[in-house]
């Protein structure tokens, strides 16, 4: 089997006594990375004359991989095995977001103030002018991060409950790179009409709406409806974000290989919610040759009963994805692990780019192909070229909100794209830096006072 | 026109330039004094050898006091008037509450362990077993805060937007006194199926709904169907929170005017969800002799078409509030203001009790009939023997998830009650304190305890 690169979402810090002699921590370090770990952190937590106790953070890179690791700890001779955490489920731990008032309640006249009898007064300002909720409420600040847990990231149909540390994590995110209150709900149907009334009746506390991992093609649907008639930008995330940050990295790209957006042949693999989403914007951005296929090869105009969405992106052409991405020059998927094989990608034309971001897992692990790509990304944090959809949504609502936009246009996608994309500077651009850090303190910037722009352009602004 | 007091919910601070001169000061305070204002802080913000700058803080009884205000120091000679900001307003500029992280998002690996792809494993262990949802998600803490927006406050149908400031008012509340995190949803819609069905959709998110100022009926059975409906527990405040204070209260105000509760004569006025709710715990706690009236008068089973709450507290009897009200021992107003009048409240018999609930404004104030009553209470911070809410809800909602209940019971209540009513010891027992403080931090304590007490005794607790 070949091996895969340990990561932190499979992080352990096993705790274990030595005797207090030479050569024992080096024992144990050296079973762990025989074992394919990868160290971290080594914490001295006691130590006397006799023994001491360290707690040792190791990276597998499968739940399996984790417990081999344990299991070789366990075997060394004269090492006491204590205990182990997981990392990862030891954050996660009572949940990842926390309400907090921002204001002090100390005392009675406080309390008169934020509650009654004082806030009514700041109610009935409100009732008899709507738009002051802006003012004096957290309206102004807070966004519904909606999904019904049909699509939750590549796991699939796992439902609300499964779904809320994702939507919780995405809480913190918009928290943490554009300072906006972001509240998860996760909804107990599936169904469209039930998605619709419910986020419309919610729509009074917020200010903004991010849909969340609602498969396709319902997400189509609930998007279209929601826009049309909530008075606040409605933003379904796995189709316009990752469009976005796909878009930004692809213009990198290729410059990097120095081929024209409307030059290249594009085959994707993936026509869900972000796939056609990603299509839709390579277009606006000027690509002119897409070939989309599916879990049955390439969308061919023959095929009977096609989606609105897949007709808009069908060819006349038939056959697999292995023969359709002979002599492509690039290659986009948004589909499932492993969908592409290292003999597919050799196939295709020379100074390829591929895109593999299927998540968990992407379409082929980057590893495989290393000497055959010109530029790989994927959708994950550990290898380089992450295309991460918070380089876009933070600063998309940022802007939104500041703007007061009632609606998201794709123009304000692109414009937040070349944005993200100007933030590789020529001397930075290279095959394994194509778009910014998620850490990139600029990326929430620019892009909101991309969207803020088109907004006063297009006269969409409220503020 | 009777002087109303001066209190925080009118709070203005009045910025002004004085010639740096003996007596200037005064003369300011003099006339905000002399015009009714109660004077608080006084800041010194600039002094140069020929001015000085200064922020006076004054407390009005209403907005055209407020108004007052500002016009007798404009009118000083020598005073030059800078601004005002009206306290009140400015505390809830941008809203109250807001969202945070609980684990600092530094770099890619914390990234890959709260979010992408790390979070995957924990969405995957909640999928094959949904209770782990109150292991690793917000749930366990987090509470739904819900209105229609029917019956804000005293103010009326006000709408969802309007209701915003009371529920994040709420959502500080909870956390103060809980450590609970609460979230406000404010509905756009006011059909009981309609509100039935969007708190079932949200509640993979919570771990309990706390039910806010929905009109009755309706929130009758919007209650009833949520408590049979779902797995956590549902509590409509106004009901229950209003109940379990007033029983607390009553219990110590009875102890004052040494009446047992089961021989007193209690009249009620105020028929709406509160009012019902606490007759039904005060029958509970023992009360045998209960007259409610409503805006028509006491509740006379002769009256055609009777809501089967109202018709649980008809009487024989007929005739108006100023009818029934003679010689009783106990008034219960949960109305409107002015309902009562002196005169109305010195026909009662001997060592009367008042509890005047109404917000803001209280059926009577308690000025007008200070040496009239053994004991009076209001909902209001500013008076003594506040009957507020928050003595209950966060204590509730904390034994209720600490024990994980499905369902909060009526003992759980009365219980909740008598641990309030137990924090006032005999020594302290008063006329002006028959009810602990809402900032003595034993009361959500003791009412958690209580509750989860009688969680274990009646089988319904789950953790």
């Amino acid at each position: 089997m070949q091996q895969l690169t340990p990561n932190p979402s499979f992080s352990l810090t096993i705790r274990v006594q030595l005797p207090n002699r030479a050569g024992m921590l080096s024992s144990v370090i050296k079973a762990l990375a025989d074992a394919g770990g990868n160290l971290g952190q080594i914490d001295l937590i006691q130590q006397t004359r006799k023994i001491s106790v360290r707690d040792i953070t190791v990276n597998a890179y499968s739940s399996e991989h984790e417990e081999e690791l344990v299991k070789v700890v366990k075997e060394i001779q004269d090492v006491r095995f204590i205990d182990v955490h997981d990392r990862t489920f030891n954050l996660h731990q009572g949940g990842k977001i926390s309400i907090h008032s921002k204001i002090p309640v100390k005392g009675q006249d406080d309390l008169a103030m934020v509650y009654t009898p004082g806030v009514g007064r700041i109610c009935m300002a409100i009732a008899a002018d709507k738009s002051k909720a802006y003012d004096y409420t957290i309206k102004c600040n807070t966004i519904a991060v909606v999904t019904d847990g049909s699509a939750v990231l590549g796991l699939g149909n796992i439902g609300p409950e499964a779904a809320m540390p994702v939507m919780e994590g995405k809480a913190m995110l918009f928290k943490q790179f554009a300072d906006l209150d972001a509240f998860p709900i996760c909804l107990a149907t599936q169904d469209v009409d039930e998605i619709v009334q419910t986020v419309k009746f919610l729509a009074p506390t917020f200010g903004g709406v991010n849909l969340e991992d609602i498969s396709a093609p319902r997400c189509f649907e609930v998007e279209k409806r929601l826009r049309e008639e909530l008075d606040i930008p409605v933003f379904h995330d796995d189709q316009h974000g990752t469009a976005i940050v796909v878009v930004a990295a692809m213009l990198n790209a290729l410059k990097v290989v120095n081929k024209p957006i409307e030059k290249v042949r594009i085959v994707m693999n993936g026509a869900g919610a972000s796939g056609i989403a990603v299509a839709r914007l390579l277009r606006k951005a000027g690509a002119a040759n897409i070939q989309m296929c599916d879990s049955q090869g390439c969308i061919s105009t023959d095929r009977p009963n096609l989606s609105p969405e897949k007709l808009e992106f069908a060819s006349e052409k038939v056959g697999s994805l292995a023969e359709t991405i002979k002599g492509a020059d690039v290659f986009v998927g948004l589909s499932v692990a492993k969908a592409l094989s290292p003999e597919m990608v050799r196939s295709m034309a020379e100074d390829r780019i591929v895109f593999a971001m299927a998540n968990p897992t992407p379409e082929i692990q980057p590893e495989l192909v290393e000497n055959d790509v010109a530029v790989m990304a994927t959708g994950r944090s550990d290898y380089a070229n992450q295309i991460n959809n918070v380089l876009a949504f933070p600063g998309i609502f940022r802007g939104a909100l500041d703007a007061r936009v009632k609606r998201i246009s794709t123009e304000m996608n692109l414009a937040a794209a070349q944005a993200i994309a100007s933030l590789v500077s020529s001397s930075e651009l290279a095959p394994d830096f194509i778009i910014p850090s998620v850490f990139d303190p600029r990326v929430s910037k620019v892009v909101a006072s991309a969207v803020q722009q088109v907004a006063y352009q297009q006269g969409l602004a409220n503020s």
